[in-house]
């Protein structure tokens, strides 16, 4: 397996494992050849799969893993158990076995595993969970979604330094606009870290295109590409973003229920709805990344299906591809952002 | 005007002010015979809007304001200029002229001058602000919505008791189901003071009903009447839901323009928009109360037109008539919070 990229699975992790898990390695290996698979979980379970799906068989291969972490689970209780699926999936990355890893399990386990396991990068002193979601032309990139949930204006200039390179290898972007999530425009507004984290942005030696706050009900414009936040904040968001969804289309599927003229276009109410649907298909953006470690460990939706753990394979695979942690770990050694914040306040006191 | 109801207006604040607010109050006064107004603001624009509506001629009186409050304006720059129409409008409740007032203008300033001149309720820390929102099976109350962007556990807790009587008033519901909004449903969840306010409020002293934790993704499925929150997260909730809203339906018409088939079901489409856009119209939620003060302060929002400037009024008019604020009063007096809080964390020390 060694001239191919090697992806280690925690087989055992989401709501419908095995099966959506290796149902979505047999779409993700279509267009990806080079792929190889660590399924890591229980071999009675994954064997039987195996058989209905050969292709699968044959760029895997399946490692027993007598436990595995359970959503109810709390991180203190699993993290140093090391007969978990979850676990031995991402000390495969650690031990150089594979290049990154996927699981649709516990998010709060995996993080806790996975930074105890693969260690934050020299310079980061915390991790983050990060995605992409749509906005109305296009993508953009938001973290942190609920890692930490007390932040201080270091970590959240550390943030905003591992979105930019996120956004300029998952998005393209030669040089995104990074912008601190806050509830006003104003350079006075928010929470003393924010207001502190964006001097510390605004230092030239930070070097990223810095555009200052955005405020929530902008983000759909697309005025942004990353979007920088504390766990709690960025957790709260991206659940409002899913609550206000759901109102909306239960509400127009109501509304055509009251209405016969409506009933009576209702077909082509579903393509259109299929449509926005697809626009927005959380599907498409399945694959949260841990950032911020020596490793690639990506957390797939819970109860995605295989098109959507077929997306998160993808996104692991590209990013191992751009040689992405390495990038991290290079842009985060060129600055000394305690430095730069020392001196911001110092700035501040004079101003 | 002694038999009837007055209300104080800012006739200056909001994007298109004076007119919309003479506008309003035209529409206001259709349900609400009773109600009389004191128009605070420019004269010479207030008055020839007058003569185009007699019935609003008939039940107001106009005093002079020279200057306003500007959207841009901080509040620590007008909090102490005592000529303008909002600081005016204010004092009028103040010195027992009106009942309530209503405002479109600055929200900031709003709350800082209504905070000085009418002072919080005796056993009340911090005002908070205070609406209504849609969710599928009925309404519910949300705050706070920006007055506070930092908070105790005690501060949360006031909120909740505030919006319990709130939503008791305003939706009519006998006991209502108060929860903290959070990123998990476990106890060990969320923030420090998010925590301490659930202590807080389990214990029977307080006597509401504290349902625990709601994520926001839970919000739509009506499961709690009330949702407290620090002024931050609460704002950024807000701004999420208007933000989703707009992509959602943008994503919708961008849908129907590119599908052949489904521009011929156009005039469908429209009357089923038109349906969820009633049924979410922000304009039939609009007038925010501030809540916690020695009298009734509103705001309306900047943008509305006509429609939902008479529902400010209306909301304003329903709370004086229930006696909202003598309400407030006493059962703020009725549990000493701090005391709870001391015994909360005593228990918790030994857990």
């Amino acid at each position: 397996m060694s001239d191919n990229l090697v992806i280690s699975i925690d087989a055992m992790g989401g709501d419908n494992s095995p099966r959506v898990v290796i149902e979505g390695i047999n779409i993700a290996i279509k267009h990806n050849p080079d792929l190889r698979f660590l399924l890591f979980g229980d071999e009675a379970q994954i064997n039987p799969l195996l058989k209905q799906y050969s292709k699968v068989a044959k760029v895997s291969k399946v490692i027993h893993s007598p436990e595995r972490v359970k959503n109810e689970d709390k991180p203190s209780q699993v993290i140093r158990n090391r007969n978990t699926s979850m676990y031995m999936a991402i000390d495969a990355v650690r031990s150089g076995r594979a290049k990154a890893i996927v699981s649709a399990g516990n998010t709060g386990a995996l993080m806790a595993i996975s930074k105890m396991v693969l260690k934050t990068i020299k310079g980061i002193r915390r991790p983050a969970i990060c995605t992409i979601m749509p906005h109305l032309s296009g993508q953009y990139v938001m973290l942190d979604l609920g890692a930490n949930t007390e932040c201080d204006a270091v970590n959240l200039a550390e943030f905003a330094i591992m979105g930019n390179i996120f956004a300029k290898h998952a998005l393209d972007i030669e040089k995104p606009r990074v912008a601190l999530l806050n509830i006003g425009a104003e350079e006075m507004k928010g929470k003393e870290e924010i207001r502190q984290a964006l001097k510390i942005l605004k230092n030239p030696l930070v070097n990223i295109n810095c555009t200052g706050y955005v405020e929530p009900h902008e983000i759909a414009n697309g005025t942004v590409d990353v979007i920088v936040a504390d766990g709690f904040t960025g957790n709260i968001a991206l659940k409002t973003i899913e609550g206000t969804a759901r109102l909306i289309v239960s509400g127009i599927k109501s509304a055509i229920k009251t209405s016969i003229l409506a009933m009576l276009g209702l077909p082509l109410f579903f393509s259109v709805i299929r449509k926005v649907k697809k626009s927005m298909d959380p599907r498409a953006y399945n694959g949260a990344m841990l950032i911020g470690l020596n490793g690639l460990s990506v957390k797939s939706h819970g109860g995605t299906d295989a098109f959507g753990y077929s997306v998160a394979i993808n996104n692991a695979a590209k990013l191992v591809r751009q040689n992405f942690v390495e990038t991290i770990r290079q842009e985060v050694e060129a600055v000394d952002l305690d430095e730069i914040n020392q001196e911001s306040i110092y700035e501040g006191y004079y101003l």
